[in-house]
């Protein structure tokens, strides 16, 4: 037979290593069973009520703190109870005695030199907190969670305009200089720099490299929703450019769960621009290829490790060849849907905006089979083509007849076809499509024509003779699609990555300084690492009782 | 100026190369500019708008013909037409002589040994035309595309039910026995089997296999609607299943694009149980691994081809360790949202149904986090479960919890942690977990417990020592959830993979003969390769006047 009481305490503000500690201490004292302290929200409730106390019945706001005592009497739980007190001064008297500023601008005045704000309070306080730490101009470090993506959006925005940088919120690692920040593996320094929309991914591959014998330059985190559309990815861009200038940095690794394609898009993009190879793990995003262009695809952190520290090994990584650029859209015209599909897929991290009439994603859905938008990948033999008509491995007509449309388009930059040769197929597709692709080709020199041939030695259509052909028209011609994206992928304009306000690389080499504001434990292994650090003494407004924080709200 | 002229012929039926030819004969004929000759659908309709013919007006039904003649003039328009009839009586007089059944049944009378039946009349006549086939105890090649899905299904389903198969509807290409079925490219034969939910997948894969210097045992197309829920992937079933029992075939191929996940889930066991390495590509499916078990995985076409080759050539082909088997529910409790999100990529492929309070899928989604359900990955490090309360990197308390009660569900077989070591982290995770899972394995021996130990050998925790402490608890002990994932998935229990019907190995030997139905370019490409072809003199019912047809049909 168990008794539980408990206790609730109004508006109460603690650390939630206090509350850790706390509650370990109750559960130890003689003749208790168990103990839970916490703010009482509805999930740490749940927690309470899986625990097997009973909670339903009492009444406690999330900012309120709740301490529950399982225990063989009634006696030992009142007991236990009694005692919170006394284990919560023993606790605060256990910390250092070292002076402690109370605010951020008394911590900065103290240490005027550091670059850095780590802010780890409570979330429904770290917003007014990070947007201190940017006007005293550090970069922040944003562990906290629970923050709304407005103010996420606001602070990313604002450090974007002044030329630094907001990692998280829910940011829970980074290394900067050889510094782990927040949960962060001791890992040696080296030419892999990684960029990571998320914690243990970046954490997985960090010590992964490490454990490979390679070694870090600067490991961003940005927080798992910088890669969506509202946030558009600010900060991981704003890591990718530093890591592009930084001449400590060899190679890259971008990490994140799948990001918005929109925003894939853009990210990608840069990571060309970068010049330096640029290992790419989106998890769950499929990789249209092991490589295209200077982008390397992983399948998984492990793999994105391994991959990191082979190229970096290799004496010189290859790098982009110059080559021609082609600007305009890509059209293409498939007759096989696979092939069009695996065109999508290998063009879609790339192009956008991307449409098809099989498209792989909603949006890429084409609006009028017969007219493209934009980049457009038509698949022509979609059911709605072939109803008393001939497949067009069979019958040119359909594509012909397009092919010449899409040429006339001035804003077309790229063809690209695919033709499957074999048995049932047409006796000689290049017969019929390389006159009207030399044709185009006349009218447009400037217009780049990519043909992808699917075929044998043994085919009846002779694979080399029509693959001639369409070379003597003036196409690229390649056996695969993964060939054809390449080469589609190799050509496209390289804009100016330059941002308009770039982190400076000065804060980016050998020391770090930084303000903590929050969990103390991530002061001191700042210490323990070797860095300069400065622990704020920070209390929520009013002690952490929200009304009252209102009210005083109102009248400042 | 031109003028253009149009004829309708209501209900008429032709087979599309007919008109396809006429459509060239009356382009070449003196004074005309373009002609178009189709059936009125509105795709067709569009077609010709696209192509600057007026057909806006037009009193058309989709099973109409339409026959349309833009020229120079009036006259060359009005002398085009009054061709028609003489140019379709020249191309039927082109056809050979031979004596051609009128029907499937007096085809099979003629052929009586005849195993397959190729089927590429319209859509709308397919399935009847395939039930007959499946009467006469024939396999089916279903090229025709525009059939229902119920069809499908039904036809699908009598087909497993006698042990035959039925390829398709719109499927376009297959090599059974040596000999390509529709479109198809010549390859040398091989042990190479490959099974295809994809046309031009299976057309790039056969045609890789031979460029790489491969050859092919069996190539099964399925129509590209095999993998969705409503059809199950019934025919692609069937064919692993073949290929499993076939000795020529020593590795397989499966190609597709994205399968629903059900599907998927039932195909790869399915492939796991074939106990030869299968080669699977499902296009824009990100692959978890590079391998996984007996499966390895292909990020596109031509790496499939590669891959297939590379491991055949293997002198020995790794086999699946026999390995002790572990059933039961599969339980991740991680504290990092990136490798539980890993692990849900590596599990999905194998566990269903599977649940997490971080889905991968909307039907992944856990209907509440404190209750797991049937396969459970949760992250404990969520947003809802770290308001007031330490990471679980820091604080072990609620994963302690957690663990004792899925620990103590019968139901549960196998327990999957991860442990992020580090800076910031716990100082000794193990020593709080590791004795909560021996105490568990002494409850239930038969546990089987996996924990992935991230970090280094520079970690404040000690790398080696942490993962010796879970070592002795009894737990399999990984350095990524890669690893973690194939130690789970090599010991699934192996299901008998045995079809009630399966399809007869004596089918599949040296020799084709097949009856075809529809295109007669198919029947063509199957002599001149060697098979036994009988063409059937095909007519629609009431010659494709559906009026008619339906009157006909409701009399008898």
């Amino acid at each position: 037979m168990s008794m539980t009481q408990h206790e609730v305490r109004r508006g109460a503000y603690y650390d939630s290593i206090v509350l850790m500690q706390l509650q370990k201490a109750l559960a130890e004292l003689e003749g208790v069973l168990d103990a839970g302290v916490v703010m009482a929200t509805p999930a740490n409730r749940d927690v309470l009520d899986a625990a097997g106390f009973a909670v339903e019945a009492i009444d406690a706001r999330p900012d309120d703190l709740l301490i529950m005592v399982k225990a063989e009497s009634e006696g030992a739980a009142s007991a236990a109870l009694a005692q919170v007190d006394e284990l919560l001064k023993r606790r605060q008297g256990s910390g250092d005695m070292t002076y402690r500023p109370a605010s951020l601008d008394a911590a900065a005045r103290q240490l005027p030199h550091a670059r850095w704000t780590l802010i780890s309070v409570p979330g429904r306080y770290a917003a007014a907190v990070a947007r201190q730490a940017l006007a005293l101009n550090t970069h922040v470090f944003l562990y906290s969670d629970n923050v709304s993506l407005e103010d996420e959006i606001d602070l990313k925005r604002r450090a974007r305009d002044a030329g630094l940088l907001v990692m998280g919120p829910d940011c829970g690692t980074a290394i900067i200089n050889g510094v782990g920040l927040g949960f962060a593996n001791r890992v040696r320094r080296g030419g892999i720099g990684i960029v990571a929309a998320s914690g243990t991914g970046l954490q997985a591959v960090s010590s992964g490299v490490h454990n490979l014998g390679g070694g870090v330059s600067q490991a961003f985190g940005t927080g798992g929703r910088d890669l969506k559309a509202d946030v558009g990815g600010l900060s991981a861009l704003q890591a990718l450019d530093l890591l592009r200038r930084d001449p400590a940095t060899e190679v890259i690794v971008l990490v994140s769960k799948p990001p918005a394609p929109s925003v894939a898009t853009r990210l990608l993009r840069a990571a060309r621009e970068c010049e330096k190879l640029v290992i790419v793990n989106l998890l769950g995003y499929a990789p249209p290829a092991r490589r295209t262009d200077t982008l390397h695809f992983a399948l998984n952190l492990h793999d994105a490790a391994e991959l990191a520290v082979t190229l970096q090994a290799e004496t010189r990584p290859e790098k982009p060849a110059p080559g021609r650029e082609v600007s305009g859209y890509v059209r293409g015209l498939f007759s096989g849907g696979t092939l069009a599909y695996e065109a999508l897929l290998g063009l879609q991290p790339f192009l956008a905006p991307l449409y098809s009439n099989a498209p792989v994603t909603p949006e890429q859905k084409l609006v009028d089979s017969f007219a493209s938008q934009a980049h457009t990948i038509l698949d022509l033999g979609e059911d709605q083509f072939t109803q008393g008509r001939l497949h067009p491995m069979m019958d040119n007509d359909l594509r012909l007849r397009r092919l010449r449309t899409e040429a006339g388009d001035a804003a077309v930059g790229t063809l690209l076809l695919d033709v499957v040769l074999g048995e049932g197929a047409h006796p000689d597709p290049a017969g019929e499509l390389a006159p009207a692709l030399a044709e185009a080709k006349a009218a447009r020199p400037e217009l780049d024509v990519v043909v992808v041939v699917v075929g044998t030695d043994a085919d009846p259509q002779v694979l080399d003779e029509q693959a001639a052909q369409f070379t003597h028209a003036g196409a690229h011609v390649y056996p695969t699609v993964t060939d054809a994206v390449r080469h589609i992928v190799r050509r496209l304009p390289r804009e100016s990555a330059a941002l308009a306000h770039p982190l400076s690389l000065d804060d980016f080499g050998s020391d770090l300084a930084a303000i903590n504001v929050g969990l103390e434990s991530f002061h001191a292994s700042l210490i323990e690492q070797g860095a300069q650090s400065i622990q704020v003494d920070w209390r929520p407004p009013a002690g952490g009782n929200e009304r009252l924080a209102g009210i005083l709200a109102r009248l400042g």
